[in-house]
């Protein structure tokens, strides 16, 4: 199967899975992915129900946004999406909701705190919240200027240990190798987005000590790594 | 098909839906549609189980009320519905459920705030609510004054792009061009009253601010929308 | 068919709806019946999962409790229903769970405020905590006690207007004419605790104005009624 | 069917059931069992997908952790389950999940209370939470020593009337007879949990009271239960 081909089953598949873990209603959300060539990415087209979509309904647009293959509109995130992938070459697909706990620390403009393994497994430190958009960035071209304030907000972060943002008064961006595991970190980040929210509900929070942080993230990720099977 | 057979089945599917959607328990929700000539509108039975529901249950009843075709009783709250359809021509559809946290703000008489653009995608706005019947109105006719006194309060709103109300101490009714869309109006109405009632919990509120939400709303709706595809 | 195999087709099919209604957890509920001729009651068998549960597995007793027909033993909390259809003549099926929301209002020890119509359609008024057993009552029988306690809450109370009560620290029993209709008005519990547990987090509750919850009541129960299909 | 190969077929299936419940995200969470000769324990393998789960993948070691039968890696939290079937030789199955209500106890570090006959059913008072690891003891071995925080926790408690513990910032970790059991006592963990959380929500908790906690405890365990059908 041809690299294209099988890009759009692996989006087509992603974008799927999105109901079937609770992460969206209607059809707020969208993932993508991008060839090993990096020059085309597949992403959702806009306002599709994800029940009907099958593979040759995805896009596959360019890095600037021209669309190179399919019948319809992309996502009108897709500029947001082409941003992290132009600047941020390890990353092979992005995956955006309006996932129900997520969301509401977004609204709330706070950091998801790291009060957990469950967090410390899949992001080392809290979850950060962007600036806000100014007018005048808005009428620059408001995705992609999206995508450029997720970019500032990494700058002095580590984006593969914390493959997640959340945009203020609006919902996360996930990031991750592939499509599928942009979707499994978007999961994750709806788990640990619930945990914290009745956590803090029950008193004043204490986030998790470094060396246990630290633990959970070297015995899932990195060099000595001993969580799944070897491959 | 004719016009009247067509409403059946997409009143009838919409009804259904309210179950698949999670907005129901019990009977507690109906939805009716009115035919483009607007002289016959189309409406849940009372208190039949929507999985028991079929076309030929769906009652057709003129504008004052008065069964034009069908067995059963039309749902108790068709006055409210017709008030609807009398004073605002371009409503094609009207939704009216008991889905858990819009009616926790109906209950604690509380608008829906606007806190973020997945609100701003879909109400321009605060959700509002009514005021209280009084007991004469009650005496008068309550479900008909039930309608009147939502078309009190949007009389300076803009019902078209906050297509949503609260009726305190009850529950909401939601409005759209058509039967499936006033049932999309009130899935996202639920989940927005989710968001926000989860946000609330994490500490003071901040509004969406004024460009977002301009911009949510003109990305999606309006001349120069862009969400979706062309049609 | 016999009386007694009808009540246990019922009783049998209200059991395995309280799985389908998400009221129970393991086999933490139970529902009976009782005939017409109110000699027998129809109850679950204690500790038997609600999806291998048969007609014939639904247990048969008395009104002293002592088995009629069936090879297993009948709920724990038979003595309990067995007070209630001694007491109460109009009764004709009985429901037990620990419903989440309904569970927490008996913990927490407050009764179920009525905040809106959701609740006024189907209680009353609030729903009341009963007194707590003393050690000399659990010691003389502490299912039995348990009936009499809830007995001697609705000796100034209107059990047919309000048929639910929850026990302090334990857990709601709710009744109705029918096994249905008293699986019914568990259904209908467990959604307005829901709706009241979580408008009281939105802030000072508000309850619903006399002549609303009259409306409310008078519409659907009693002479004047014109809620749901002619009979 | 051999001693073995009955262990690997109970602990697949309720390793599965993990998901039937709603204990697991992703792959948080693995049951283990012990053969009734206690040398052989049958755990899930590390990462892999439950609906993927087979009785030949799930993967038999020793006592002391070394694989005795099996293709793929033993969970990673294997040491911890090991640790308790070492010191309490009643114990024949373990779960640990981060399943939500409970885990947020955990990163709360509160003891889940015992505020009614729900929790006092199946725990006999409030379910503990340990001290946390100090980074020395991290680095001689994370899971091992985690197994003897919890053998610490309860050297003066009684682990058959308790059997659950809450890491602190971590989750829950349950046992009982058989695996099948300590996944019971998971799913009930879970449910006690949620009604505690949604309990303290409410206002001061109340403790259920010690007579109403003993008669819970003792008609359903012990020499005089009544609970369930005869054996």
């Amino acid at each position: 199967m041809s690299e294209r081909s099988q890009l759009r089953d692996a989006v087509c598949d992603a974008n799927r899975a999105l109901v079937a873990h609770g992460l969206v209603t209607l059809t707020w959300g969208n993932v993508s992915g991008i060839t090993p060539s990096r020059d085309i990415v597949a992403i959702k087209p806009s306002g599709v129900p994800y029940e009907r979509l099958r593979p040759h309904d995805i896009v596959l647009v360019d890095l600037e946004g021209r669309i190179v293959e399919g019948d319809l509109r992309p996502s009108t995130d897709t500029p947001t999406h082409l941003a992290l992938y132009r600047a941020w070459p390890e990353v092979g697909g992005v995956t955006h909701t309006h996932s129900p706990y997520a969301t509401m620390f977004a609204q709330a403009r706070t950091p998801i705190p790291c009060l957990g393994t469950t967090h410390a497994d899949h992001f080392a430190g809290d979850v950060p919240v962007t600036r806000q958009l100014t007018p005048e960035e808005v009428d620059a071209g408001y995705e992609a200027q999206t995508g450029l304030l997720i970019l500032e907000c990494f700058r002095h972060r580590d984006r593969s240990r914390v493959p997640a943002v959340l945009l203020p008064g609006h919902a996360p961006f996930v990031w991750g190798v592939t499509a599928a595991k942009s979707l499994e970190n978007a999961v994750a980040l709806e788990a640990i987005a619930h945990l914290a929210h009745g956590t803090l509900a029950l008193g004043p929070h204490v986030p998790i000590e470094p060396h246990i942080l630290h633990k959970h993230q070297s015995r899932k990720h990195g060099a000595g790594a001993y969580y799944g099977q070897a491959t």
